[in-house]
């Protein structure tokens, strides 16, 4: 790295910044470091290895989430075009003993490890580059730190638009359920709904907001309770199309029939979508294809190829279905 | 093999019949070759190796089968226990090109080949052989090879309890949708179903059975076709959990509310059974358990040691829930 910085006449650290895609280099200075990166077969320190395994860890937090399942999808399409396995592993007890997949990454001496929806502590980072194999993390829990690639949606979009579409439906009193609160994705999906409210200029209400974990159950309880307050909303926007079906649930409960009472909209537009009675009207987060940049940008790390930026955003996209609908007058 | 058939005083055959499991050989016999050939630590021509990679490849029709999920879920965890990674692949365009998942695993060398639910070739066997990896399959498509390790799970009993609690509730007109008809868990799910209506005395109506693929439109296609029918059937037992969402949905556009209209019984029981509304009523098929034990035949078969049965069934069960009640008067 330093050799490099001396033929480019920059210091270590501008080199450091062009390999991480950070965007405070000057555009000349950038192409002219990442040439000789190129030149010179440039691998990070983490990634520097006599020769690869063919093998690439997707570390995920639980296999009961039909999320991490469309995103492993694109990983292993991604992988398998490049002749690479795809070794999948899960965090067990992921707050108390040390995790597991850190040493497994070691012992089966994987490329890369990409981390689906995971806290990673500064310690699990260590232990990733002692392994001297790359790091990409998709949708991470906390605010990317700016040296880590990762690969997100455009959770505040998705919030806007869901939001707009039930303003456009004519519904005002409209519920947000967001998953857990100290989870950038929620905070932004949130403040997508919030922005639809003020741009349409109504009132936003904090009795419609709720949080609870991405799962059924966090949908189930929020929607009951909502559902139960004198003025109740005519539409809800969940976090994620698992906490939609709990709120398909807890109407039915109310004696409420979707959409003819109650407009759900989901987030994530999971497969099972399309099957739910009546077919539910989601954000879609393109999961498989995240799945694919994550492992794409791996194997640039891989390559030593600079990135163009540490975090990259895929586009959501509203799925109108049979679950949303006007108002009951 | 031909020093332990000698030493036990046996032809090469009995032997191979003992590795495999297989039951026509007498109990005396059976032990004397599987204490020998634990003695000599044997390792089965396919499973000899060097050393172990510490891999396991598992193969799968498609992720987007909630199904095949659940089987990895258990695979990874029994793996993970024995410091193994999993490797997951998808098959490909599995009728027209040459599966790339033979030559992946080769690529691996991992240690053996877990394949779920997928019609295997002899040239595909011969590639898994020639890689020199053990193989176990869980619920093939054919009639299992009885020299090849399998996994299933009790489908005619499934069959029989999900229409036996349809009965007692009071239901006398009861459809079955089966999945493709050339499987044979599908030929055993009707079976049962047609086992439970002749022990309780009741005429088999042909026009009350239909075949579709395992997934949400082939039940809906069914049930649609069903509904339709002059005298309609007031209950359904689907193939899949995924068929009985396209009931739900069928039953929906044609104005039936479940259960009081419809009741409706399942199979597999995944997670989403739970958080459909209602919440379905389902045989549940042990499926991580089942991708537990496959995992647990594949380590029997790289110790050597001698299998009890090459086939394993495991035992389904009748989860109750909120799709099934007695019909309306």
């Amino acid at each position: 790295m330093a050799d490099i910085a001396m033929e480019a006449g920059v210091s270590t650290a501008t080199v450091s910044k062009v390999l991480n895609g950070r965007t405070d280099v000057a555009a000349a200075t950038r192409e002219r470091v990442a040439r000789l990166l190129k030149a010179h077969s440039y691998l990070a320190p983490g990634v520097r290895r006599a020769r690869r395994s063919g093998l690439v860890d997707v570390v995920i937090g639980g296999l009961d989430s039909p999320w991490a399942v469309e995103i492993l999808r694109g990983v292993e399409a991604e992988c398998a075009e490049r002749g690479t396995g795809t070794v999948v592993s899960l965090v067990r007890g992921e707050d108390a003993r040390p995790p597991s997949w850190a040493s497994l990454s070691v012992q089966h001496h994987s490329d890369g490890v990409i981390l689906v929806t995971s806290r990673i502590t500064a310690q699990q980072r260590a232990q990733i580059e002692r392994a001297g194999v790359a790091l990409v993390v998709i949708d991470p829990v906390d605010l990317p730190d700016p040296d880590l690639a990762s690969v997100g949606a455009t959770n505040w979009s998705g919030g806007l638009s869901a939001t707009e579409h039930l303003i456009s439906l004519g519904h005002r009193r409209i519920a947000a359920i967001g998953g857990p609160q100290e989870m950038l994705c929620t905070q932004a999906r949130i403040d997508g709904y919030r922005a639809a409210l003020e741009r349409a200029g109504m009132e936003l209400d904090r009795t419609l907001i709720r949080y609870g974990d991405f799962r059924y159950e966090g949908g189930f309880q929020a929607a009951r309770e909502l559902l139960e307050q004198p003025d109740r909303p005519t539409a809800i926007f969940a976090g994620s199309d698992q906490q939609a079906m709990g709120v398909y649930e807890a109407a039915r409960q109310a004696g409420l029939s979707v959409p003819a009472d109650l407009s759900v909209v989901g987030f994530d537009d999971l497969p099972l979508c399309q099957w739910l009675s009546p077919p539910l009207t989601t954000v879609r987060q393109p999961l498989e294809e995240m799945g694919r940049i994550a492992a794409r940008t791996l194997f640039q790390l891989l390559d030593g190829e600079p990135l163009v930026s540490p975090r990259v955003e895929l586009a959501t996209e509203l799925r109108i279905r049979l679950s949303t609908a006007p108002p009951s007058a």
